[in-house]
């Protein structure tokens, strides 16, 4: 069993949904990375009865109580006060700690005013953490069998107590086991059809293998769950991995961190290939995707936004029958789109897309949501079409999942 | 004294790091906005006893439970049924979500499987609502005079259901004064100086009016609350919103709800005139911007995204000299792109955007996050150069702000 973790953040900004706390989830990943289970997690104001009920409901999940926010020099901030309270204790100015803050006033050439000194006064009974990047320490306390250590939320003092000071105290003290988990990225396939597809292999998994799975727009992440010695541990998931993945290799698209655009990037590099897209009612965003992986210019030259028939007939020599007749949402003319583009601007591949995002331009024969997508490469030039539910928003974004899923499909036909 | 909310997140993927919870943030900030305190947040594993745990605690906090997450088809996703159990009831299928679900899987051509089906089962005790993005509805349970509503955790199901579901109930159920907000919108200017520039404004508001301060990215939104009678209010806000607006006339764009892609649309409809973009570092970002708002057909006519020098040079006609001797970061490289791309799709304004994101690509002269941005019109072909922070998400972020900026300022010159 690994041992539990319990975070609890201070502070009203982030109960009123003006600081999103990404601390937490820091503090979550890193934990987990060492094998520290969290088990909970709980936010609470700048408000002692509220720090003391949270710190008893912490203290019956877990051994380890990170606690963070609430330590600035100002009034509003009351997370040391209430900890004195808690443990019936006094503060003590502590002559290291105090020593360290003038220093840091020194290097800046400003002058230490009280407010700050009394930054070095802490709880009686803590071991003072040195905070290298702020005047707030952190403050390690152990009590009952249990450590409860409180930091200051600027998040990049945070991770610096976190990094040097915290965790590695934190790893001595608890011997733990690993916790190790592998990813496997799927896309095209819902989470039923999935779940029904590897319902065996599901049911003959290890007890200790725990399986989740984890739907994003579009695509679905299953992710292993194991803990124990490393090598061992690895192995064993290596081997259910092996054993799912001819299962469902149609809709895998990668294993552990890579992203389905990371992917396709990947895939089109391997085979040299540049893309070249013209997407319609995705209005951008497309490509926006391919473009926010780091060195994308390696696989993507670039692409047009037709938002107008004009530019599908002008730029990209969509002919004005075939709008007429078919209209701009429809076969033959995402058809035309990807083989023109990809013509345009001399790429191996050309990914065109072509529907109604609304919330207007809807009709009984193309409702809202109606989506064409086109591929063209020099073996082939095909389209499918899509059906998405009502929103804008959401249109736009399965629109691109999709694109991407195509890509992907055509590719491992060549 | 406001009305209590308390938040519980389900889910081990927040717990183990692998999601960061957005959606207790948006939830905060829409609570906060119809006068609801959020006065605590649980975040729990997929465990019975760990929310039952978290259910208890809650009661004790306040009158309004929100639950997310665990609602999905399969067997990891434990909400539903330790709802079941916590309440002493049963599961109860409902025909008219069933007929929903139906619908969902109808339109896009999918065949009903069992576990969707079951998705139709809920609790005897609850009220449904019926989720018209997914299949799983949430669920209203009213016990001991407190309101619990279940939903699940992908963020668009949770946010459709909150906007057309759940907040509208709550306000009608919980709210009896009238919580007035008004918001003004502002571009290209940071929150300090801003404060300083109003701070006269700002001491003389009346004590029952309360301003925040609500920095987003490039922008700064000042919002003033009040509550009591509706025409009153209303009436003295707008008073203060008169006094104010005269002193940041230059940095406002808009009032209340208009987002600045809105409100660059309204001005571009308002002068009849068609937009063209031309944007390379920002790889398609700029065009998703304009296009998220509906009806943008009105006033954009499309985009070139010429990731490559080979397409700004064939596809824009920026000469090969140019690009040699400037580089494609540079201001005669945007200024040729914002004329050329307007004058090839016919439009009044062209806008380019040429930068490194990075994380390659930086040199001692031209930095990371060093961008151009030009704009033509029929009077004026200019170009602006910024340069943002590092971060490739950032800085594309940033070089759409500035270059919506860059048209408000621009059309407001005509």
């Amino acid at each position: 069993m690994p041992v539990k973790a319990i975070l609890i953040s201070i502070g009203d900004e982030i109960l009123y949904g003006q600081t999103l706390d990404t601390n937490s989830h820091w503090m979550s990943k890193a934990l987990d990375y060492i094998g520290i289970q969290v088990v909970k997690k709980i936010t609470v104001g700048d408000v002692k009865e509220e720090i003391f009920i949270a710190l008893e409901e912490a203290k019956k999940s877990g051994s380890i109580i990170l606690l963070s926010g609430g330590l600035g020099p100002t009034n509003d901030d009351i997370t040391k006060i209430s900890l004195v309270e808690y443990f019936n204790t006094r503060l003590v100015r502590n002559e290291k700690v105090l020593q360290h803050i003038q220093n840091i006033f020194t290097m800046k050439g400003k002058e230490l005013m009280e407010s700050h000194e009394k930054q070095a006064d802490l709880p009686a009974n803590c071991t003072p953490i040195i905070n290298t990047v702020g005047t707030a320490s952190g403050m390690w306390f152990e009590f009952e069998g249990k450590v409860l250590v409180a930091m200051p939320g600027v998040p990049f003092e945070m991770i610096q107590l976190m990094n040097e000071g915290i965790l590695p105290k934190l790893k001595q003290q608890f011997l733990t086991d690993v916790i190790y988990h592998r990813m496997i990225r799927t896309i095209g396939i819902g989470e039923s059809s999935l779940a029904l597809i590897i319902k065996e292999w599901e049911e003959q998994l290890p007890k200790n293998i725990k399986l989740a799975y984890l739907p994003t727009m579009g695509a679905v992440k299953l992710r292993l769950t194991t803990s124990g010695e490393i090598e061992e541990v690895k192995q064993k998931l290596q081997h259910e991995i092996d054993t799912l993945l001819p299962l469902i290799d149609t809709y895998v698209y990668g294993l552990d961190d890579e992203s389905i655009e990371e992917a396709i990037g990947r895939m089109l590099k391997e085979c040299g290939y540049k893309l070249a897209i013209a997407e319609s009612c995705t209005g951008g965003y497309f490509s926006h995707k391919i473009t926010s992986v780091a060195g994308s210019s390696a696989w993507f030259k670039g692409a047009i936004v037709p938002y107008s028939n004009e530019l599908k007939r002008d730029q990209l020599g969509v002919a004005q029958e075939i709008l007429e007749k078919h209209g701009a949402v429809s076969e033959p003319v995402v058809l035309a789109l990807a083989k023109n583009v990809r013509k345009l601007f001399h790429c191996d591949v050309g990914v065109s897309i072509s529907g109604i995002a609304g919330p207007g331009g809807g009709s009984k024969e193309k409702p809202i949501g109606t989506v064409w997508i086109g591929y063209s490469d020099k073996n082939r030039t095909v389209a499918k079409k899509f059906q998405f539910v009502k929103g804008r928003e959401i249109i736009i974004k399965y629109s691109v999942i999709a694109a991407l899923n195509m890509i992907r499909m055509n590719l491992a036909k060549n």
